[in-house]
């Protein structure tokens, strides 16, 4: 793997998302941090293979929701060596969901997984695709790991042990002006008249308000990784799913950031919405601009 | 450099665009090619070294159009070399226009330079960042490099000898089915209510279209190599500039793409807009949709 572009830290990457310099066995998630660093690597192998071949897509909630074999085969990988080592753990991943799997997070020790963040990129071989796997315990996030299969890189995050990209420690900018930030942001999978006029007016309300920019890339968690390498000041999401938040949560918190409710309150991660930000004053001014647009919780059935 | 995500191929690469096979005093710009291959390498060097320094940022004509020392450096690094090889070459480069120069395209072998092409980007430290070097002779673009510096993908693009990226040979996506695609745009640097209004309206037609997404990168030369790798179906903009489309347009064009003007009409490289797309379908399809921004030529003066 190649470095990122920040600063060198000793130990780092797949060392800090397995546990650091904390070998003993008082550390009870090293283990399963140490796994989710080798899956989300296969994974990636199985997904930088398939983007060279032909695809099968399927649609889901719309016409621009897709999933294809790949997906459901990288699911399916991930979480039969988990249950195999850790068969008391819970599980919430994408494409178990969209099967009709209940998206409950409760206190058990629980892997939230994305086999393929960025579908639509991967249909199209455009190079920004990702495998995520988040861990939370008590409802607590513990570590992420996610893999930007094309480019290689590895990002890692452990509560309370910092964020990495490969070897380098990730640092969120510390922006808090919006006339010198950029911004993140997402599509999400409604396309109804309503729901493009909210997404396009919040685009137009930060661009009024003078940001140097807004960017689309097509997968969530890892514009949340570029936002936690601090090459953006600011991401913001309705429409995004448990599965696109939980990893990358724990990284942008451990590189120094903000994640918040976009109603300016906690985060909610089962809310479908989110703020993310190098500080708390850019994600504050966030969301008091941007308009709210509905969409469904990841636990509401 | 590692390789792209495409067919692999003889020759290829930085021989592509050198003029790969033939080797004879019959090709006269065999030597230009091969230049700017060197020079497209060693001002990405420079630039990735810059990305980890702080940096002095100005503005041009709005407070979204960006310059740094950076960009200065490179285009200085680029034609110093340039002139002292071929003193009787012409050259357009975005920062001697912006200091006056005339952006005239004469019949002269000229050289069409942007040094840091995606420079928000850039003092972002937003990996998305490129040198793109073109070429022109009696007004025919015969060669164009891309060097996208982070990622370290060299695109080259001869007239008549395909374009590439590294070693793998680079193909246009083959899809005329708005329903189907991928489009790319960028938001260009004039950011009044009524050019924003604009913008976003294109965006809305193409999503109401049922386009699968819209993605907005920061760099239009490097959006137009991706779409030249068939990463994406078709790519728009109004406010780019001759030196964002002169290399790519060689290089998509020897992809198997269309370029033409946002009116459906031949590519004018001085007229500030683009449509790019796998399919001459699908850009005329693109060119029906989208409303026109007005920016002013590059040789308006």
């Amino acid at each position: 793997m190649k470095p990122c572009e920040e600063e060198e830290e000793e130990g780092g990457g797949a060392a800090a998302a397995a546990g650091g310099g904390d070998s003993s066995g008082g550390d009870p998630w090293k283990e399963c941090a140490e796994v989710a660093v080798q899956l989300a690597l296969r994974a990636g192998q199985v997904i930088r293979k398939a983007l060279t071949e032909e695809k099968q897509v399927s649609t889901k909630t719309s016409a621009a929701d897709l999933v294809t074999e790949t997906d459901h085969f990288v699911e399916n990988l991930i979480i039969s060596v988990l249950k195999e080592k850790f068969p008391s753990h819970r599980f919430i991943a994408e494409e178990s969901t969209a099967a009709g799997s209940k998206c409950v997070l409760t206190d058990s020790p629980t892997w939230i997984i994305d086999p393929v963040d960025g579908t639509c990129n991967f249909v199209h071989r455009f190079p920004t695709v990702a495998v995520s796997i988040g861990f939370a315990v008590n409802k607590e996030l513990e570590f992420g790991v996610i893999y930007h299969c094309t480019e290689e890189r590895l990002y890692t995050g452990r509560r309370g042990q910092g964020a990495f990209c490969n070897d380098k420690r990730l640092q969120v900018s510390k922006e808090t002006d919006i006339s010198k930030a950029l911004i993140l942001t997402e599509i999400g999978p409604k396309r109804d008249p309503a729901t493009l006029k909210l997404f396009l007016g919040n685009i137009e309300r930060l661009l009024k308000a003078q940001a140097h920019g807004v960017r689309v890339i097509g997968s969530s968690t890892l514009a949340l990784c570029l936002l936690a390498s601090g090459a953006a000041d600011a991401y913001y999401q309705f429409g995004l799913h448990c599965w696109d938040l939980a990893a990358a949560t724990v990284i942008i918190r451990e590189a120094g950031g903000t994640v918040i409710d976009t109603s300016g309150g906690p985060l909610d991660l089962m809310s479908c919405r989110v703020i993310a930000a190098g500080t708390r004053e850019m994600a504050m001014f966030i969301a008091q601009e941007i308009q709210t647009i509905y969409y469904r919780r990841d636990d509401e059935n």
